[in-house]
């Protein structure tokens, strides 16, 4: 490893990231430009970071011995996922720096120590003289329960109809901690339902259903000494459960409702003390923001940064997790629009680049090195452009997405 | 390597740079995005780009056998400088698409061969109708000659003295290919300045000394498919002959002398056949531009396009040569400034990042993993903003690069 990259001897540290999927890739990229030694622990070298990183480690994350094996040689260890198991990472904190760290971790990885937490802390923000005179507007969380049989579940649903006044149906069923079969969130829509998500055994949360107008998100960033940086609220739009469109800045938000939200991202980060990138993904209600999911990491509703603001949310997160100064968070452009790109039938991506470049120069494509499977997120496209004029940028990313994804031309819906 | 990089399997091309300084490393960077996978011919895996590239092949690009090694695993090879032998090239496009090719990359490489080819490219562009029509500002190549002796050399600045009316000296000499001690470009004040370099003993070229009153530079691509693109003019100060700060788009250039010069870069890259980029140094003098050096590969004039320009350099350059279509050329902001950052005494550059980025969170920081050395290109720094500031930009760029230079904030001169 050491005379793969000389940048340690002089004086530039090694960054080492858990993990090497395409958030990894893209942070690689990101520390090309800063010069500091990156490297990435990777199931296989077939994996997307690997592809683009000749200081990848091959070991399994949930053993000690490999982290440890990885950890020794990095002056720092971030995280692509929040899968590391707490042990592990007590561990992995003995040899070398671990940013985030585990007591923050704990927040993404356990929905129930995140529910506690941040309800406490919105409300506490709801009650400070800042949050009130901000807006009318309150943050909080979804009311919630841990459950664990089909007689906690209705109990929960009758009290939520009670609080509420909605319609007892759906109610949303979380998993602690991880999931099953890929999936950790459920949606209910009958007793029949629960007792399948309680068939499988799981640590499960309840929560109410939250009918929103829309989701936005909000992405901060916390360095070690404290400081914090927070990018501008967007809005996303997930399908099927995968996020599918980010368009930032969030078209026609109040500047006063996306204040708070960023007033949360960074709050949050403070409280829960995250070290690197703080994502929050909200539903946006008439009267309410409703904190859904956040994730320690960069996060899909910030790929659009890497086209469209001073500092790409990869390199926010490495100037984050080596302490560094964080770069400034501006737009570069009135709007951008992000749409991930699905795998589709068709294998053959790179056949279809000639049309979706010919069609649209100014389409920015992101590739991640994947195997196309129908559904899979294999890459992303970004436009960015007038502010005025969102849905003619809407159109074209969507476009060029559709195209690598199916070889049709199907505009945004 | 095969296991290293999937991108193939999945229908993605393989690119091969020779060479492995900052321009490959950057080229690297690009890749990434296009999710094609991306090899050097580095002489070491300490160099700049092979510290950042899983895809390193080390061997000497004057070897025919490490080239064709090199080239087989290859679906188009291209290069980083243009120091690869013209009968090596040759074998090498045996094997593999060559991008650009012998044909256009003999410009490069002989100066003589480039100054007859351009003067009389010039001559007849601005015989055309179109030419005139644009402009009363002409572009030409300075007059020059072929020398081997002293006597030729007063020769002819003594026919430049009567031609010009300036002053007969100084006069320069140019190596026709190569140099000696990594140079390849005299100006010389006298007889005795002369008979030095002659004592060398290489093929010489004498030009006239053009009296500019500043120096710009003009970037085109060009696609296999003879596609054309070009990115607004710059202008560059050089000291000591190399690039140390670039300005996009020049300030104040006419319009008219704008399009002259992008039209000079785009028939440029058509008549010599190139593939790939082609950028073109240029005097700008009262009423003509004098057409200086050119360079087939990423340029050092181009930097700023990685982050204010809609398509970086090296994306253009991986898309002309993999004959994709080409990117928007647009400025993402009014204006651009980049500086190189040049060692100074002091090697421990990572430590005077904190300064420089707390100092302007908007300035962005590109480093080649190079050890330092006084006076050696260790990275650049970019600034982007508004176009009506461009003197708060330039300030803004040089005391970031004078402080990870020098450790001392010094404003722009």
């Amino acid at each position: 490893m050491s005379d793969l990259n000389r940048a340690r001897e002089f004086g530039f540290p090694v960054v080492g990231m858990v993990g090497a999927g395409q958030l990894a890739r893209m942070t690689a990229q990101a520390a090309v430009a800063l010069g500091v030694e990156f490297r990435v622990l990777a199931a296989s070298l077939a994996e997307s970071a690997a592809q683009v990183c000749p200081g990848t480690v091959i070991g399994d994350y949930k053993s000690a011995g490999d982290l440890l094996g990885f950890g020794i040689g990095c002056d720092v260890v971030t995280f692509d996922h929040e899968h590391v198991p707490g042990a592990q990472l007590a561990v992995l904190s003995e040899v070398t720096a671990v940013r985030p760290g585990r007591e923050a971790l704990v927040y993404a990885q356990d929905k129930l120590a995140m529910r506690n937490r941040l309800s406490f802390l919105c409300e506490s923000l709801c009650e400070q003289a800042a949050a009130p005179a901000l807006t009318d507007v309150r943050v909080r969380c979804p009311r919630f329960r841990p459950v664990g049989t089909l007689a906690d579940v209705l109990a929960f649903v009758a009290d939520e109809h009670a609080i509420s006044g909605r319609p007892e149906w759906p109610v949303v069923l979380k998993a602690v901690s991880g999931g099953y079969d890929g999936k950790g969130v459920w949606i209910c829509d009958s007793k029949e339902a629960v007792s399948e998500v309680l068939s499988h055994g799981i640590g499960l949360l309840a929560e109410e259903f939250v009918p929103f107008d829309r989701e936005l998100a909000v992405l901060a960033a916390r360095s070690p000494k404290g400081q914090g940086a927070v990018y501008p609220v967007v809005q996303t739009v997930q399908q099927d459960g995968i996020c599918r469109e980010v368009i930032a800045p969030a078209p026609g938000l109040a500047s006063e409702v996306a204040e708070l939200a960023q007033w949360l991202g960074l709050r949050a980060a403070a409280e829960l003390g995250v070290t690197g990138l703080l994502a929050i993904e909200l539903f946006q209600c008439e009267k309410e923001l409703v904190v859904n999911e956040l994730a320690m990491r960069p996060h899909n509703s910030g790929h659009w940064t890497m086209d469209a603001s001073v500092t790409s949310q990869f390199e926010q997160h490495l100037r984050a997790v080596l302490d560094l100064p964080l770069g400034a968070t501006a737009c570069t452009s009135g709007a951008a629009v992000m749409v991930n790109v699905l795998g589709g039938d068709d294998p053959d991506l790179y056949s279809r680049f000639i049309h979706v470049m010919a069609a649209d120069p100014g389409v920015k494509v992101h590739m991640y090195g994947k195997q196309v499977k129908p559904g899979r997120k294999v890459g992303h496209v970004t436009v960015a452009g007038e502010g005025s004029d969102v849905e003619r940028l809407r159109d074209r990313a969507w476009r060029a997405a559709n195209f690598l994804s199916l070889g049709t031309e199907e505009p945004a819906t």
